[in-house]
């Protein structure tokens, strides 16, 4: 099952993409919902950011391969994390599926896409073992955490780098039916296949993160957390680029790059 | 003026201080509202967290003394920072005045107090300069940025260290009518003065803040930035103890310290 949030006469709304329909619901996911009778052409509804999370958690370092390229190619001093410890993001960053990803115009560059895997939560849950730890979750979208490595090293925190306005595009849709663990995430630019990798390289799991967060924090219905990427990041963005990541269970995140105005 | 979010019948409202009492108030002061004609005894009412952000920005180091101080006493290598970069928090850890800070059983310890002057964005912004920054703000409360130093150290990002559930107290209220600079802060421990400082001491002010925040990322109605703390946050917090952040102008974020169940 596909839920979408779309804008429908100026409010927002969900709704369950059927084919090349979207049923819209009364209510939300995350609390009690009923389908309405109104039917919209998918091409013809505006997506938006499937939900706004109270809580944006995002995993920085969860596959070798990134670590690894990261280490060589940007001269980050990161090791291998010994422990599942997650980050944050920011809402205020999020766009939906189709907006514009907009590089301010004191960016020195490079910019970078990284093609990752949502979780979004569906009910309130703390103390979860591993065994159980799914069981919170409403589904799995897409995310692309774009990242300015030159703040992302120059910077004493993450804010300006990874949380610059338009720079975590999310959706198009939340899947409710995958195995988050055997996924695989491509991005292209300009149509050309720049990144492929699998989610099961992950160096703590989906299960696993979850266990040990809910040990220390409530999860809320609505909050995401990113599960990072795999591999290279480049070649690197440019005003003019399209740039998609893509799985073939939730679709694909599309975004094109523009200079600020 | 003093705004308050109160819990009445079971549900949430906002509310307007007047002496000891609340005239409730139907919306929001972020976007419409009007009173009503209730008003409840200030004393029998459940304040909760003034308001929930949809983004919660935290000024790591702002004050030289509490760097100083930190480097010293927990061997931070921090240095003082040469332009205003904020980091991130997260909402699940929010806890109105008045509710128990809990302290998970395998914190290794010591786990601090940090009391601090928050300020709660009242309408949209961007690209605010410094002489205009100001006027985004509905108001200021008080935040105890409560602080697991073990965590703090051992873990890669400061998600357990900073936001544990009910790691940070907020409130009790929004005062509109207050100079950031000019505050004086102080931290009770048990009643005894464990703390004191002027915001005047910030190394970058709200007005700076803002201003650069504000050329990468749009500020929200509700958003709240946390701006640090000066000095020593000693003795550790443990349990039974009573922690109090007071401000002359918006009032105490009392806390009592209590063990996990």
């Amino acid at each position: 099952m596909k839920w979408c949030r779309f804008e429908v006469g100026g409010r927002a709304a969900f709704g369950i993409v059927e084919g090349d329909e979207v049923v819209a619901v009364e209510g939300s996911p995350f609390e009690t919902w009923a389908p309405t009778g109104r039917r919209h052409a998918l091409a013809r509804v505006t997506l938006l950011v499937p939900v706004i999370p109270q809580n944006f958690y995002a995993v920085g370092l969860n596959y070798r391969g990134h670590i690894e390229w990261a280490a060589q190619r940007h001269h980050l001093k990161v090791a291998v994390p010994a422990q599942p410890d997650v980050g944050y993001r920011s809402p205020n960053a999020l766009v939906p599926a189709g907006a514009d990803i907009v590089i301010p115009g004191d960016s020195p560059g490079p910019v970078e896409f990284e093609g990752e895997l949502v979780a979004v939560v569906g009910r309130r849950a703390k103390h979860l073992a591993e065994d159980e730890a799914l069981g919170c979750l409403l589904g799995y979208t897409l995310g692309n955490d774009v990242s300015e490595r030159a703040w992302q090293q120059s910077d004493r925190t993450l804010w300006r780098a990874k949380n610059t306005d338009t720079f975590k595009p999310m959706g198009p849709v939340i899947e409710t039916d995958l195995d988050p663990m055997t996924q695989r995430i491509r991005v292209r630019l300009n149509g050309r296949l720049v990144s492929e990798y699998d989610t099961g390289a992950m160096i703590f799991g989906v299960r696993q993160y979850i266990a040990r967060m809910t040990r220390y924090l409530t999860l809320h219905p609505g909050d995401v957390i990113w599960f990072g990427c795999d591999g290279p990041t480049e070649p690197a963005l440019q005003a003019g680029d399209l740039v998609e990541v893509e799985n073939d269970a939730i679709g694909v995140l599309r975004s094109r790059v523009v200079p600020a105005a």
